[in-house]
């Protein structure tokens, strides 16, 4: 049975993130200038709290400036809304982000539509949501610019490639497509409503899931020698009763018929959040009128 | 031979044009508001002083107020971008609408970006393009929009079909994508790049062809049964000298297997006028803060 290669996105993300420290470093040295990162959580959600902790320390590992805003579960709209903009105006503080979700109180669109944009390193507000569907230049939501290295990195020029999205959501889907369009690859997007799933899946080269859902996509889905991309992270029963991690992938089946498959956890979700640094770093830059870092992928992996 | 339906753009115009102006007329007497619409021109290309002339002209026929302001060619930006901010304050004017191409001195994107939001009734604001690529309200670019409404009175719910998109401009490709996967279709957006564009194209349900090239796509690249939105325009050569207007579909070869199909002239064109008042009357609602008016599509249709 062939295997797939297996994206050591992991791997990737260490290198990237040591290549970005290596940036902030030369940024303090030259300039003076220490990219800060501000993190707010709303609440006491558990799976929030290890998101905002694993950002913080690997900010702070990349000698970043990490800035910790943890308010309560029943913080009123307005609250959230003067520490933004106290952030907005803060000249430490180069990216903001709001972990989500959000309490019912605090609308998260008024809140992230609240964050300036050249300081949403989640790539969330219109501005840049708008930036990246016209071609613009913006900040690019994190997941799928981490998806975009893997794939760059693996692929090279993806020109008239087959690249099939599945899940239409504006955090992932969606700004996936944008991606692969701009790198001219032919795309389409299906989701919960398309007719016959596998059938449009079994046509990509370019396949990534993000549709939420254990295991959906199998190996009869997918094209052989295709590059799959897994960004789904769901939490399934082991009867152990302690669960684990899976992807919307199948890994076994998809990998004995894919080129190239990211593993669920060690695939996508590290570079995630090492593409957070990698905006910020490059809010940064772009606050002081600095040049950006060009190149950083390629060193990372190099 | 069995030959399409053919889907009559400007008939469904002027019915969408008399509805709009029978709003307007309500808005008038009810609220003692006029929408207005501002129309920029800069340089003396002829096609786009025709433009200017039939969308002022429409505008005054639904009874807005238009109101046209003529650049010399030479204009500096500056003077471009004190015009436009004076309109943004101007309480008459609703809508402000700059005509494209502007000679080399004038920045499109920097013009663009200075008009309001709210007003931007083009709707190429990377503000309303964020909007319309996350699902947000706002203003929607007006082929696009027109494209939507002929599809929409074609099919009803598009949910699950196979949508391909051949094209992929800021004003046409990207929104129609945009507005398509809202209606839940299976989007694909195919190019230059794609490598077998007849392949994509045959596997479309709605097939909607936005590249400029006259008569690309052939009849043996359609579906049979297909809905064919044809957007293209183009000026061929005629051996009388006059010359022809053609779309992006070869009419005669495509009707004989689509089920229905726009023609060229008298499809989408008469369409994105008509969908540009509406958006100036929507305009001018929201900026008196009163409700947009619903159903007005289905009411022209009747």
């Amino acid at each position: 049975m062939t295997m797939a290669e297996i994206i050591d996105g992991k791997r990737f993300a260490e290198h990237l993130r040591a290549e970005i420290g290596r940036h902030v470093v030369r940024l303090r040295e030259q300039h003076l200038v220490t990219p800060g990162l501000a993190v707010i959580l709303v609440g006491e959600d558990p799976a929030s709290q290890v998101y905002v902790r694993n950002k913080a320390r690997q900010a702070r590992e990349a000698t970043m400036a990490s800035f910790e805003y943890r308010l309560p579960h029943s913080v009123p709209q307005e609250k959230v809304l003067e520490l933004i903009e106290r952030l907005n105006a803060d000249p430490a503080v180069h990216g903001i982000l709001v972990q989500l979700p959000l309490p019912p109180q605090v609308d998260a669109d008024r809140v992230i539509n609240a964050i300036r944009p050249d300081k949403d390193i989640d790539g969330f507000h219109p501005i840049n949501a708008g930036a990246l569907a016209t071609g613009g230049d913006g900040m690019v939501p994190c997941t799928p610019l981490g998806c975009l290295m893997l794939l760059k990195h693996r692929l090279g020029d993806m020109s008239g490639l087959r690249a099939v999205v599945l899940g239409r959501s504006n955090i992932v889907g969606k700004p996936m497509a944008s991606l692969l369009l701009r790198e001219s690859c032919t795309v389409t997007i299906a989701h919960s409503k398309t007719r016959d799933l596998a059938e449009e899946c079994r046509r990509a080269d370019i396949l990534v899931a993000a549709v939420g859902r254990a295991r959906m996509v199998h190996g009869d889905w997918i094209k052989p020698g295709a590059t799959v991309i897994d960004v789904g992270i769901n939490r399934i029963e082991t009867p152990d009763g302690k669960g684990r991690l899976v992807g919307d992938v199948d890994f076994d089946s998809a990998a004995a018929v894919a080129g190239a498959i990211t593993p669920v956890p060690g695939g996508v979700g590290p570079m995630t959040i090492a593409c957070l640094l990698l905006n910020t770093l490059e809010a940064a830059c772009r606050q002081h009128g600095l040049p950006v870092p060009a190149g950083l992928m390629e060193a990372a992996w190099g």
